[in-house]
């Protein structure tokens, strides 16, 4: 692979800093309370792609958690390619989100979409989320780079490997070390797929970068059936979580349905995650391990 | 073509409003002293890129204005895909701007790129331009989409048209109907150009909504020597005006020095503009008719 | 632009011989018997996309040649991305073709597929046409560039413009000198048209090689309405000449109805085709000139 | 996901066939000396990409079926995209690889470029591959329909699946059941990867058709360093087999070296995929099974 950027390296780079970069996040459910990101165990990041309602949230967190995720995703913010769709609950969900949490001791992450939320997000979240739109949403990058909260940044519907770590650099040179990225599918011409999820990236990323990275197989292919593969796949090619949309009912999910597992489906899937993780030396971290 | 989306149209649609809308801008330069985009008339549009400082501006302000462009274009904010790039004079080049509108008459259009920058744009610029990276920036079109400017929106780099009119929505359904579309090129597997201009986007706007649509060569191709003739192409194919950057010194521009035209092109484009534009029975506002 | 490949420049290319390259074919429709394709004048292939009947090609044939139409197109062989469909006459279709030739005074352009025809198509047609999907048919362009006959090259449905140049020269060095190429609209995640035309990819030609460059605006959109903008677009940007469909009855055509124009749409294109050329100093071969 | 097409399902569908296909290929290196393909076992298939010489393909086939490859891959006819590039052995390469095939009891396959090869290449290989580009040769697809061999079709570069099963369905059509369907990276806007291969393709492909699914991660990434994870994606994502390409030293390859194994490169990666490969209950044929 040819080298980045011009001569000098980002503060991305391997070159800069060779040792991976670990993201901590504080987690009751685990022993010690803390839980580490870009080490040697593999996070699942389950829950809801939007936070409809209470009993939907706390169902879903409740069922993510009891098979072993750690990390409680679900959308407060909801960008809508219509403006007649549904755009979120808001601060109401975030403070949903916060319950969660207290009851359930996981971590939350969710997605903030402009820089005058950053302050009230940062409030109730552990992790910071930049999604697919957003990607070169600089104003935004800038205000997510002052804060000291760790941020996924997902890679742009179209961005190339090259433009999403400079994305990263508008936080990273702005002081917020913590920035994780997540590969989340591209758009390609493929009409069967919502996305087309680039595996290689997942490699290619820890290659180059110290940075972690992580998956999110439900939007990088649409389709719940095509979830259980993708997550293996990303697990083996390196990723360092997956995010994963899980909904107690995906037929009436407000958003995003046919790409969420149902509870069932999830309860299925982490066993075989924790196989294929111990088969490359990893672990996931807050399951318990499996008798192969 | 199929219907655009569900059952009920968008307010850009042309089943909601048949006619085509006119967007009206002051511009001293023009007898009557408004310009009318979307109508019979063509309007040229060109600038730097970037504005870089008064010499700069004022010099291809008024080099470009003696060639028949009415509305002089130039970035005060630039999205820059590195946080190391140039990102503009900010509020200091929307000054500039409004010097050289002082000075030539003409409108001026510049790049907003955050919510909370609406409001001082405004004061300086007749058209808002909101960029590729931020056409799914739905704080921004939800603010933009407040005030009553007209704003050209340009397409995303990999946005299908459908979801272009879905971002022009969230402007018009907050009571802004002066949005204008902007093909620019979109990102294909293409190497020897910046992108791809989808050239028949342009009839295809034209058929389904009742917006102004404009195209951009410059960022469309990447390469100066393409920009004349896919202005050409872009009229024929419906084109509402065309988005020209010039540069009176390409080689030492701070931004897109490739894809700027120097003022000696500019001044040979033209009249071949306007010669095309009669073979379809347009004109070129502000510049005398050829004689064929 | 970059140079093209490696140090020494493709046979292709203007470095290795400046001059544009003229093809010439038999056309008793014409004055003095031969149709020059690359030089000054612009000529209009038009007809139907698969030879069905005598009927419906000799009543295409007499109606496009009526407007001005010189070189009469029709597919014999057909690739059909489904087994099932239809894949053309085949030799009964090429003698179809050779008796509206007589008929009608117009060259025939017709496609090969396979190296095992091209000797039998070459009885038949005046120019070989080879399709998108056979660009990188590395079998079928030696035996065409065994032949003697211009041969139209379309671009590959992926193609880049290097690739598609590198395919020319499989021709060119087995020497045929007589290669045309033929941009078709390539491949994009745009789903309102078939495929996105790429009107750059005819100037950035023009620019680097010396063959001539043709338009095909029916497959590049797959919309009959967008057949006419795309084909004015086309000839200002510098096309030779157009590939256009034309059916008599499109809604019962057995291929491609849905980007076949009617003879009525065939007939308001030419006079505003002509009309464009002359504004950028060309002229239709075979038109009467228009009075503007 | 959608029913394929139409109303009737394909040949490929699993409506129609809802049991496994199951190839099977003679290999003396294997107990029982037939190979199945398509069934529990996974199969590695390695070699050069093209075959340059005696000692270069047997030094390669004696290294990879010490580790577990039991089918040979090298090209004797080898696309390329400049007609002055190496374009293979032709007949000799064929026979150089039967000489490997008697020297180690592997299976061959090879590729085979236009009809009129068919018969020759039947004659040395156990496989037949078509290529990326010759995805839609359906004067190939046809001749490799007649014959009784199994036969690998590499995705189009550009190839939607359904383009890719409906070529597959020309084979199918004319009686040779034994298809087998390769993903090997489709054409992205991304630079850093050759492709981007589309590991979603595999578990979809297993849901919608019954025909056995292999990856190529060597084609699919243009890079050494990435074959080995993304060989281990494919596997759990569900891949029948895998198709590498190994060269005795790269550096010097006459194709391809960039994305070329070194052996000991292919000795640590086959003791990783039979670890995977054990946990999704599946294993590889011919390779010991490791003590987990």
């Amino acid at each position: 692979m040819k080298p980045l950027v011009g001569d000098s390296p980002l503060l991305s780079s391997r070159r800069v800093h060779p040792a991976d970069t670990v993201v901590t996040v504080p987690a009751a459910c685990i022993a010690g309370g803390r839980l580490s990101l870009g080490g040697e165990g593999i996070v699942i990041m389950a829950g809801p792609c939007a936070v409809e309602s209470e009993k939907q949230l706390m169902l879903t967190a409740e069922a993510v958690r009891a098979q072993g995720a750690t990390i409680l995703r679900g959308g407060a913010f909801k960008p809508s390619t219509s403006p007649y769709g549904f755009r979120g609950l808001g601060e109401a969900g975030l403070k949903l989100l916060a319950k969660a949490r207290d009851a359930f001791g996981m971590a939350i992450i969710t997605e903030v979409m402009t820089p005058t939320d950053v302050e009230m997000v940062c409030d109730y979240a552990d992790i910071l989320q930049i999604g697919t739109r957003n990607m070169q949403n600089y104003a935004l990058l800038d205000a997510v780079g002052k804060v000291r909260k760790p941020a996924v940044l997902k890679r742009g519907m179209a961005a190339t490997i090259e433009e999403w770590l400079l994305a990263a650099e508008y936080m990273l040179s702005q002081g917020n070390s913590q920035v994780i990225l997540c590969e989340r599918g591209i758009r390609t011409f493929e009409k069967m797929t919502r996305n087309t999820i680039d595996i290689s990236a997942i490699p290619l990323i820890k290659r180059i970068s110290h940075l972690p990275i992580i998956s999110d197989p439900s939007q990088g292919t649409g389709h719940r059936d095509l979830v259980a593969p993708l997550s293996l796949a990303s697990l083996v090619a390196g990723a360092d979580a997956l995010l994963i949309e899980v909904h107690p009912d995906p037929e009436k999910a407000l958003k995003d349905g046919a790409q969420s597992l149902t509870i069932e489906q999830f309860r299925q899937l982490v066993p075989q995650a924790q196989a294929v993780a111990q088969a490359i030396g990893r672990t996931i971290t807050g399951v318990h391990r499996s008798m192969s």
